[in-house]
This record gives structure tokens, sequence and C-alpha cells, in this order.
């Protein structure tokens, strides 16, 4: 493609968005200079910064529960918490789905996607870090700047935008991780490190080393591994070990390059089961541990956890996360859920406050998260398209985990659950269950003891007053 | 529990089965001793040694494509199949259900649990291998023989009979493995090497030492670990972490007692996801292939994949097989199959052709299963009761595996899927290809190339393609 | 099969629990007369009447949001909730599963299923009603009485037992609805109404037939048909339309015998999508709905939705009550949970507010379910064991739903809930949607309209700001 | 909005498309005119007309199983299948996915959502179905012609592709259905018929009347409602009983106007059980046949099962087909599947033999489709990106149902599976048979049947034997 006819597919692909949301919203041109590309004026007008209320508040623009100075188990909310806004849900997110057309129409938008536009978005990114009052935030490389005719001038366009967005971070606003977006662009079609072809393979090179470069540069804390189409649509035309060990060659390489760079962030795989693809490579927790194990990559990476990846493949989100802390590999969670009956990534707020008590049990269990952290992978509904859905929908999900910590110290001044669980186990708190637990106990030794006591006695579980305890902490 | 109760109770759960089903079937008193212990007739009387009488039989009684002694891709059907038959389902399965009473009832059953029971039970089912034409079976320890009231009891049980069942194979059969049954008795309800008490680790732990003994008696050449209750049921009352430890120790126990006694089969771990448990450990192949890394066990395991698992895990059954194989770890199949809209597992037999051809496809890629085979982890439906169900339902498993390999030697012969997918890879097949495979190919150079290259083409999955061949071998 | 040998089978069926238990637990014999036939004392001696306390109580034997004679939003609770303990589930859970051995052993079993240990049972039964401090209770014929050896036996056992349930209700306790059991025996492995075999057909209405006699003589509100084994396994040996019609004829026949004695109970479908079928008949609301409308029975019947089989057939419950609701058909809930993670049926205890809250917006919208109620269709962890976990897991259901009754009072107190709904729809309350929604607005006014009118302005849905709202009232 | 502005977006979103297509393909110029407005070439050069060369033909571009004149079961293979193109799927589909930008990049797409482009691929669509060698197509009115600013444009537009697309049906073609496309414009993104706006409800209601009228116009033979977005996405926010009012409401009006504009085509509901929205009102055939009988529209209405949403709602294709076979609402299928282990609709062409005779039985027993017929609601994956996958798909799927009528037609012969089923209900062949039938056997009747003949026998169902013939057929 010549680069003038990709500049316009380039332009005509976001024009289209902005065109029809100016037909449903009108531009408040009352409030800046305009809508075109000198937009100066704020961009949340009617929006103030978020406050702590507490649970008693009816204002939706307010938090009931997180108040990130406030202290919980020795730590303040905003360290067990790390809350971060996701670029490409929040600013790029536009309502599309396989069978509809976008429906946000943010006012800030012009319709292009010109380098011009995506610094005003940034622009209402950093604005709207602040009133939420947040200090981290996570980005795609194509989201925040556009696409060039050629990878060289990708490259410039992201630096240019990159710049700029060191500048309004600040002292204290950086970025909790940054990626690579690899499945959008039909070049990914077949995947990014696992695609059938090379010139792919390399190309999808390039473009992590740069994210890497810029994740650096904006003092990123992570770099994160979403195998986007890294999977198979079908075994039939598919030979997956080779895929496998393509995709292992590229982690290498990334690790190597990170080292080169001296890029200390820790570097995180994603989980998801399906979708795009039929069978996505990094499936679940322990399919991506047991990839890490073979390929020697175990101590470099670590997994970031997606609440709404882990049902879909099976899983509780409670599961997934304790099968990464208990391999060591627990290092940020995306915060998002899905609902039990959807088979596809519905990546909604959290607000079920059962879930996100069990989600900061395994966060506090971890000793925390840092250098990870929350990192909001949600986005509003399609139906939801005023501008003030964006802050509710946050808030919303802060103060639900915030719900959860407060439940989790709960919990742990009543004591009651631990308490129940330490016994369930005590009888390996013995002379001979250390034994066991330190390997020197061998099946002559344990069937004579088998044989010497009978029958064992089995007590109850207990299940249903574990639930009732959990209940009412909540 | 005193022995006397405790055969009372064995008595009576069995004499119920056996009561009910004489209520239904009259025993074939004319064709044998009788219906009591001394039972000598033949325990099939209709049922003629079932053959090979090709596709255009209509025959419930005959093969219309398993033909064992039939070269096929330079080897016998037979010993790529290496068919095993199931004890517990065909023998001990009642038709039993969460909502319902048994229903089987075979004649030779006098509804005693003992092990005179147990023996003329072993004895039909060597009549029914010999009908079949098969050559090797599979059993669970508690199935073959009754408890007793105690450890020792037990154990003198199972010697009873398998000293019955070592005469009985002659020279001919063997099994294909062994294992212990960890999971019917109450005193497992909390699982066996992961259960929170400790006495009933080792209970456990002397159990698989006797089962491992006795397979390797009989000739066995693999022993398996079906997690049967290795899971937890909420993660409330559970430590995940500890439990799992427990499991490697359990198992670097059995490979150190495996060696001690001279056993050179190999051990098998079958993966499982759920039911009984919400979460059994050993969830799929990559789940397990994780554990056994982890804990340094990878070389001495293997897998058994059971389709019905598969699918049940999120995945086809031909993933499975081939991530086991992949991992160097793929050992035994258990062939059955579940039902695509079902929830649970229903261990079905396998009557899809194209499935069977995907299945027979990895079994050829790994150069066949031996040590290992295809056993019928498989059960009649609840409200299939006659005798000769037990054989049509064989039958139609063998078929329908057989019929798969024949279409894999026509895929394999026409060439043109496996000339699909090289080509679809070719691009690696190149220098820089060779570069990247051997892991020599920095982002740097990588990123060199793809700007040089510009925008990559990228032709066509031809996924349609690939599945019109496929249904053309069927 | 002859009476001797069916009774032994049913004796050896129950022995067998029994004994098994007694190995485990002893016998509380210093409390009582001993656990003979001849029991005589408490069957639940540590256990005191259970009473409210209130959210700040830490005793798990006491009511933390249950308060029935507390008035709420104008009802007492307990007639907004109407509780029912569910017989088979409190006093015939076994425990056992498709992989394991029952593992319960209340004290108070002797090991028999003799008409006397029903009596005995039955005694233990209302002992756990007053304890509760429920009026209700739910019960299967052939679960409060044991099967004979003919038909005429097992209704000679029936009243029996049912004469003194009758004596020991008194004035207070009656029950919620009676059912009759036609899933467990043999006989009914292809279904009772819908079986192949006419035989089993008029076995099922005769069992029926005395089910509705004793519901109605004990005082039984309703009548419940669950259609047990009622759908298919399989559609190849399957008529599904002759079966469909020999329901409709079977249900056609019930209701005329429920007028021809006087039982004014409402007769109630019970929906579930599938197990232990394939396919049940009653998959949902809405397609119980479409029998009923078919066969021109929708005014003889209602439904009662259970939570679990709700979500089993990708449904939230809330979803279900609100269909049966607006069909008109919501007669009774059966008060239950499953795992999302779950395919099958586990009839947990439901502990989820979120759930609890939506499923009293249902009850509180068709103002309440008199004369149905809130049955405990819900059922212990086959790993909890001890007689106080009845107790517990009753009182944690029992509170959930309160503290879901609780909330629906906040959300209906705070009406923005109410009012984001209402302004929804609002467009529709003008002159043109009243003409809409009387049916008399054809295709050519609204084209005319939707010519004048131009592009239609679509506001947000506000989903994130109903679900924080909702999320608040928790 | 306005127009020039929608103009803009409606061009921008297809030239999007076109250009990044024209990157990756040439334009074939030498074979045409051009690649312009005035391409006047070939579309499809190098395809043949397809024709049945049978089962041992190794042509991708030849059947080997559908043999439209060739006479099965007293019919033309032609008249059974009744094969319809979906203009949607073949010629709008683009490859895109929630996670990825559109694939296809056919050479006669200039980027241009223009009416002339409208009219050049409604010409590729009729030299595609002449090469394929079907007489029926299907269409989408926003599909088929672009939007335009105004209502009376779009109109216009469709107005004038239609009449082009009239004159290449010539004589032997026509429409098997049309349909309105309610659900990509951002209007309709709460519903069409049950949006909370009254003003999208008329909008909808001017398009299915337009619609209509040039599905009249073109002869087309069944008109479908597809209720794309009619649903919710939570109940939070929904009034669901109103919604459904509406629903029935809009489908009176449109049996009206049907009626009134002499239309006799049948008009049919496709029903869907999620996706886009949580909950699709026509969740399967059940829910949609109460829904038709409650508001008395039974009569006027038949069926279109999918067979990807049919597993979606969790049946078999084989089920749902039944289910609206024997509610008398069995009309046309959309010929499809989706991935057995995939929650979302793929809508792929159907491939598997098992699954396309037990379709083709309910096809046979339903006497045919006609009016209806197959319409193959399939897509090629997002990575077939030849023109020529377009043809090889196709011919798959008309090949597999092809080979799933011979099948039938096999079994049929056969006799054995019926005759399995006859002798299953032979027991209702009787006198107290067909007085159940006939709804003149009342409960004390029955009961004194069952008392007078005992305990029923009841015989083995043979699942196996019915597994086993009917995969010998295939």
């Amino acid at each position: 493609m010549k680069a003038g006819k990709f500049l316009f597919f380039i332009l005509c692909l976001h024009v289209s968005l902005a065109v029809i949301a100016a037909s449903l919203q009108t531009c408040p041109a009352d409030i800046g200079k305009g809508c075109g590309d000198d937009w100066e004026g704020e961009f949340f007008p009617g929006i103030p910064k978020i406050k702590y209320e507490g649970p008693s508040s009816k204002s939706p623009l307010a938090f009931k529960w997180y108040n990130g100075e406030e202290e919980i188990l020795g730590k303040k909310m905003k360290d067990w918490m790390r809350f971060s806004v996701a670029f490409w849900h929040t600013f790029r997110g536009t309502g599309g789905d396989p069978f509809g057309a976008p429906t946000k129409m943010w006012p800030w938008e012009d319709g292009t996607n010109s380098v011009a536009m995506a610094k005003r978005r940034m622009r209402a990114n950093f604005e709207f870090i602040d009133k939420l009052g947040v200090e981290l935030w996570c980005f795609h490389d194509r989201d925040i700047a556009p696409d060039g005719a050629t990878l060289e001038e990708s490259n410039a366009n992201l630096d240019e935008v990159v710049a700029l967005a060191k500048e309004l971070q600040g002292k204290k606003i950086h970025p909790l991780w940054g990626t690579s977006q690899l499945f959008m662009h039909p070049r990914y079609m077949h995947g990014g490190a696992t695609s059938s072809e090379l010139g792919v393979y390399a190309y999808a090179a390039a473009q992590v080393k740069k994210a890497m470069e810029v994740t650096h540069y904006l003092g990123g804390e992570n770099y994160v591994f979403w195998g986007g189409r890294e999977g198979y649509q079908t075994l039939l035309n598919t030979d997956m070990e080779r895929e496998l060990n393509h995709m292992a060659r590229f982690l290498e390489a990334a690790v190597a390059y990170k080292k080169k760079i001296g890029f200390n962030g820790t570097l995180l795989i994603e989980p998801k089961p399906q979708e795009p693809t039929k069978h996505q490579y990094d499936w679940d927790a322990a399919t991506a541990a047991n990839f890490l194990r073979k390929y020697g990559l175990i101590g470099e990476f670590k997994l970031n956890i997606e609440c709404n990846h882990a049902t879909l493949s099976g899983h509780s989100c409670h599961h997934e996360l304790e099968t990464a802390r208990i391999n060591g590999l627990l290092g940020n969670i995306d915060a998002n859920t899905g609902d039990p009956q959807i088979g596809w990534d519905t990546d909604q707020f959290l607000t079920d406050i059962g879930e996100a008590t069990m989600v900061m049990l395994s966060v506090v269990r971890n000793g925390g998260l840092a250098p990870g952290g929350f990192n909001f992978d949600a986005k509003l509904r399609r139906e939801s398209t005023d501008v003030e859905d964006l802050f509710i929908a946050h808030i919303s999900g802060m103060d639900t985990l915030a719900r959860g910590l407060r439940n989790v110290a709960k919990l742990i001044e009543d004591g009651s659950l631990a308490e129940l669980v330490r016994k369930r186990y005590q009888s390996f708190d013995t002379e001979l269950g250390a034994l066991i637990e330190a390997g020197k106990a061998d099946f002559e030794q344990l069937e004579k003891k088998a044989m010497e006591w009978g029958e064992p006695k089995v007590p109850s579980a207990k299940q249903e007053l574990a639930e009732m305890i959990f209940q009412s902490a909540l």
C-alpha cells in the first residue's frame, strides 16, 4: 500500500466514528476554543475532582469506599490498589461490536486519527487521570499514536505523542505498563510471534522493541505481552509445536533486549483462553507457567491475571490469582469481570462485592502487587454513551475493590476463617507430617502407619460455615 | 467399624443391585450350572467371537472397520490401537446416577461382593476379552476385589483375585495398566494424596503401593494416577499450595517405590478439569505438565488423555493429544467421548468419525502409543440393559477408531493436507527462519529486516480448503 | 421380583449407609434411649432454637438478617419468605455422588429403610423445623416412606408415615408442597409420563394420584411436577412428539384428579434443562410455558423456579423469575444456587447477596409468592458431615435471602433505580406511545412519523449507574 | 447529523476496507475494464461453473456429493436443499472481528459505499450464484444498498439497487428471503422493535415496511425477523415485559402490512440466545413459540433455525429442528455450524457429516422446507482471504448437506433405525395406549391397571445400537 492510500485509510476509519458521534452530541464549543484541532478547554467540564464521601453518599461522582490515603492492614489503600486507567478502553473504545457500528462520540474527537488528535486525546487522558485521582496509566502503542505508512513513520508518530505524554505525566504520574498492539492490523491475522509468516514475526519484533523503549522512557514499571492472536483457529492447518517454539524465541529476544536497554520493569504475560482465536496459547495461568518452565523463561516473566479471562477459561478469578501466586507469578491484575452466562470477553467493570473480596484476599496474601497494580481493562457498555459514564464506571470499579479490601480486613480481624483452614490441616503439623512435607516418608513407612492406625477419622470440611463467615464480612 | 458390620455393608451394597436385577432378568440357569457361586457355564452364551466382516456387514456383532491383523501405515491395526477393556465400567458399572438407582442386572451377579463373586466376575471379564478379540485390560484395585474390614484384609482379597486373573490371562493377555481407586470410600472425601488428613494420605500411599505391586505382578505395562478427588470444592476452606506440595511428595514416593520393586512400566497422570470436585488439580494436559515441571517430575510421568475430560476442560480432544505430544507426554488414551452440550463426564463410546480421525492423526504422529494404548474408559448408557449392549458398544467404539485410522491413511496417501501446512510455514524454511528458530535473531536484526521489507504479504490460511480435504477423507 | 427379595434390597440399600456411617461417628446413646428403633431423645441435642441476633452476632447458630416477625415493605419477613425445609435433601441426602459412596451418618439412622425408621426420621424433621423456626416443609413420597414390594404396600407405608406427619405437624406446620419421586427406581429409567413403556406410564399415574391425595390430606398448598427423567438421552431412539403428547395427557389427568378430590392447591412445573437426561422437556420457564400453552394447560399450572436450574439453562436466576412472572406463572422458588463454573446441578445454599437481592426484587414485584414460597432445595456439600452443618446451611441460606429483602427495601426507599428505568421508557408515555401499545399504530403511520422526525436521539442506557446504585444497596 | 457529514462517514467506512485490501491484492485489470466504477469484466475469472464430479474427484472446485438434478427419496436434490447464497456474509463480510480490522479485499471493491459500488457488487453476486449453480439468494436491506442521509434517501438507494437485482435475477433466480438490518446503526443500540425510544420503534417499522415491499417486488418467498438487538444487556435497567409487548405489537403490524400489500410469503422468526445482547428475546425455538402463542401470533409465523444459534442455546441443532417441526414451525434453516468449544457465534460452514445427516433427517420428516430452504448464513474465516475461498466454502457446505441427504436415504432404505424406534413405543400401540393418547384414561383407571400388572418390565433403550446403525450410514 502506498503511503497516501494508507493515510487515507487511517483518516477514514476514525473520521467515521467521530462524524457519527457528532450527529448525536454537540460539541461543547462554549467551554473551550472549539472542537477542532485547537481544543484548549477542559475536556470534562461538568466533572469535579472525585472525592471520598463515605458509604452514605448518594453522589455518583464520589467515592463511597475508596479513600486512597486511608491506611488498611498497614498500608495506604492507594498502595494496595495501585489503580491504573487503560488508555485504549477509555479513550479508544468506540462501542463497536461484531453486529454494530461505533456509538461513542466524545466531544473532543474531531474525526481524524491525526497526530494532533492523538495529542489532544492524550490531554484528555491526563485530565481524566487527574480528576479520578489515580497515578498510573496503561497503553497500547498503536492506540496512543496513529499507524504511519511505514514502520519508521509509525515510530515517529509514537515518539511525538510519547513526548507529550512524558510532559503531561509530570512527576506524579507514570505508566503501570505499556504494551504493543499486535492484533488489529490485517498483517497480524495469523498472529505476531506465532504468525506463519516470517515477515510478520520480524515486524512484530520491531514493534515490541519500540514499545519497550517508549515504556522505559515514560518510566513504566512493567511491560505486558497480551498474545492478541497468538493461537490457532483450527489445528488442521496449524503446526502448533513450531508456533510455540517461535513464541519462545520471541520472548527470549524480548528478555535480551530489555536487559540491553536497562529496562528493569517486570515482563508480564496475560493469559486468555479464547477469542479472537479458537485457542489462545496463553490459555490460563497454569498453561502460561508450563510454557515458561518448558522454555526456561520462568524467572523472567510474571503473569497479568484478568478476571474475565479467568472465568472464560473455566476457573474462578480467585483460582487464577492463587495459581499465579503459588507459582510465584502474580504480577498484575486486569480488574474487570465477565457475565457468568456469557461465553465471550465482556470486559465489564467489576461490581460484585464477593468476587472483589476474594480478589483482594489474594492480593493481601501476595503482600500487594507492586511493581504491578490494578489496571482497569474494562470498558463501558456499548449503550453507555455519556461522558460521565466513563467516570461512573471507574468510580464503581474502584469502590468495589476498595470494599473488597475493607472486607478482607474484617475477615483477618475476625480470624475465624483462617482458623477454620488452619485446623483442617493440623494433622500435618506433626512429626510425620513434617517428614512427609520434607519428602522423607516413603510408601513402606506410610503403609506401616496406615495399618497401625486402621480406618482414619475424617472430619467435616465445614464449607457452609466458611461461606457464612465470608458472607458476614461483606 | 467392626469387621462384621463392614462385611454386612459390603454385602448389602451389592446384594441390592443383584436383587433388583434379578427381578427384571431371569438367570440363564439352563446354560450353566446356575446363578449361584458355582457358576461354570459360559457368561455370554449367545455371543460369538467377534470377527471382521467389512463395511457391508449388517451384523451388530461383527467388526466393519477393525481388522486387527491388517497392516495400515506399516503396522498391524491391533498394534496401532492396542485396545483395552476397562474392568470397572464393563463389569462394575451399575447404571446408577445422581438421580437413579442401579439398572444393570447381569445374570452372573449373585448380589454379593464376596471374593467368590469377584472371581466369577473376573472369569466373565476374560471371556468378554476373548470374544472381543483384544489382549489388554485395565483395572482399579477396589473394583476387582472387595474392600475388607482392614487394609490387610483388603490386600488379601486383592491377592486372591489377582492370582486368578494371572492364571486367566495366560500368555496372551495382560494389563495395559492398573490403578488404585481413591475416591469412592468416604475416607477419601477430601482427596487421597491431597486430603487434609494425614491418616488418609498414609492410607492412600499404602493402597497405591499395593496396586503398583499387583500391576507389576500381572505384567501391566503402565500405572495410572487418576486424581479422583485431588482438588477442591471451595478455595475458602482450602490451602491449595500445601495440598499441591503433598501431591508432589506422594508422586515422588511412587516413583521411588516403582524403582525399588523393579517395575518398568510408565507412570501416567490423567488430566480432568472438574467432577467430582469443583476444581481437579490435574485440570488439563498443560496444567499437569506445569505441575510435573515445577516439582521436577517431568521425566518420570506421561499423560493419559481422555477425550471427554478434554472437552470438559474447554479443549478439543485433538488439542489435548497434541499438547501432550509436543510436551513429550502422550502416553495413553482413554477412548471415549462426551456430549458437546453436556457439562459433566458422560463417558460415552466414541462414534464420531471426524473426531476419531483427528485422534488417530495424533497417534500416528506419535508413532503409536506403546507401551500405552487405547483404554475404553466408556460406559453403557444407564438405559442400555442387555448383555449384548456391552459388545455392541465396544465393537462400535473399536470400529470408529479403526475407521479413523483408515482415514488417516487416506489423508497421508493423498498428501494435500500436509502440503497445505508445509506451505503455510515455508517462509521460515529460509536462512533467517533458521536463525530465528536457533534463537540467534535479536530484535535489532529483526527490526532492520522489517524496515527493509516494508509491509509483509500475508496469504490466506485456507481453513475451508483444509476442512474440505479432511472431510473428503472420511 | 418377589416381595421378600425386594424388601431385602430396600433394607440393604439403607443399611449400607448407616453401617458405614456408624464406623465414623458414635451413636449419642447418652442423650436418648439409644440408636435403635426406640430412639426417643432429642435429635439435635446441642442445637438451640435459632433466634435473630442481628448483623453483629458472631454465632453460627443465630440469624443475623432474618427476623420473621419484623415488618418490611408492609409485610412480615416470614410472609415474604415462606421458607420451607426440603425433607429429601435434609433427611435423605447421603452425600453420595457419581464417584463416591455416602458420607452422611446421622446418629438417628439405624441402617434400615423400615417404616419405623421412616417415622423416627419424620420426628427428626419436625424437631429440625421447630428449631429452625419455619412453618413449612416439602416432601417426595418415596423419600418419606419406604417403597414396598407392591404398589399397595408402598401406599400403605406412605399412609402410615403420613399419619404420623399429620400428627406432628400440629396446627402450625403444613407442607408448602408435595410431589412424587419418579426417577430413582429403574422402572423410571426412560421417564414416568414420557416413558416408552405404557406400564410405567400407568404406574407413574398411580403414584402421582396417591401423592396428590396425601399432599391434600396434609394440608399442602401446592403440588409439584419435577420432570425427573421426562426427557431424552438421544433423539436417535426417541419419538419426542409422542412423548410430549403423553406428558400433556398425563398432566390433563392430574388436573382432573385434583378437581375430583377437591384439592385447591396450585399445580407447579419445575423447569430444568438437563441432568439426568441430555434434554429435559421442561428446559426453562419459556419452554414450560410453551408446552402449557400448546396443550391448553396454561391456566392450570404455575412454575417452580430453581436458581441452579436457571443458570444451567443459560439464564440468570433473575431472568427466569421475571420470565415466569410476566407470563403470570411465578408460583414458587427453589432457593438454591449453582457454581458459575460447574455444568451440573450442585444445589448449594445461596450465599450470594447480589443474587439474593435480585431474587427478592422479583418476589416483591410479584407481591410475594403465596400460596407458594421458598423451598430449600439445597443440600450440604458431600464433605460437610456434622449435624450442625444442617443448621448452619439453612441459617446461611435464610439470612442471605433476608438480606436480599432488606436490600430491596433500601432500593425502593432510595427510588433512584426505579426512576432510571421509568425515564428510559418515557418516550412511550405519550399519545403515540399509547397508540402503539394499544396495537393501533400501523406501519404507514409509523413510517410517516419516522420521516417527519428524522434521525432519532438515543440516550445512554446508564448500565454502570444502575449497577452502582444496585451495589450501593447491598 | 447533516447529510454531507453522514455521506462522508459512509464513504469512509468502506473506503478504509478497500484501500487496505488494495494494498495486499492487485486489481485484475487485465481481465476486465479495471477496478474502478466501470468494472465490466468477469468477477471470478479463474472460477469455472461448478459441476458434480462425484466422490472420487480431487478438485476443490467441483461437487463431490451434491448433484442438483439427481433424484433422492422421490425428489430432486435441489428441491430438497433449496440452497441460497447470503449476500451479507459473502459480499459484505469484511473479516473484521472485535480485535481486528477487515481483512477481505475483493478486487471488485473500490473503497466506496456508493450506489454504483452497490450495483457492481450485485453483479458479482449474480455471477457467483450462477457459477455455484443455485437459484436463491437472501439479503439484508442495508447491506445491498447504502444508507442515505435520510430515510427517504436510503429508500431511494435501495430502490435503485433492487431494480438492478430484479433485472439480474432473470426468470430463474429469486430471493429465498429478505430482511431488514436493524442492528448495525447506533440508533438501534437499544434494539429496534424493543428499543426504549419510541422514535427508534417508528424508524424500525418504516425500515421493515420498505424491506417487505422490496422482498415482495423481487419475488421473495419468505421474510425473516432476526431480532438483532431485541433483548437486554442487564435487567437492572430494563422493563422486559413492556419491551416484549412492543415486540408483539410490532409483529402484529408487520402481519397486517404483509396482508395489505398482498405478500404471501412466510414470515419467519430466527431464534438466537445471546450476542450481541446478554439475552436475546428469541432465545430458542421453544421461547419463540411461547412468545407467538402468548400474543396470538402462532398461525402467522414460522421459524428460521440456525445451527450455530441452536448450540449456543444449549441444544443440538437436531433438537431445535425437531422442536420447530413438532410445533408446526419449521420454515427455514440457516445452514452453518459453530465450534463446540466456543461461546459465540462463529457462523462456520457446516462440514460435519454426522450433524448434516441429523439435519437432513428433520428436513425429510418435514417433507422438505419449501417455501423455505437452506440459507448459507456462514462466513469465511477471517484468515481466508482468497476469492476462491468463497467458492470452496460454499461447495464444502453444499456437499456436506448433500452427503447428509444421501445418508438419510441409506438409513431409510436400511430401515433398522426406524424399526428400533417403532418397537420402543409399541406398548402404546394397544387399546389402552389409544385411550391414553386420546385423553380418555384417568388416574383411577391407570392406578387399577398398575396394581393389576405389578412391576412393569422395562427393556433396554439400545442407544449404542442406534448409534452404530447411524454411524454405519455415514
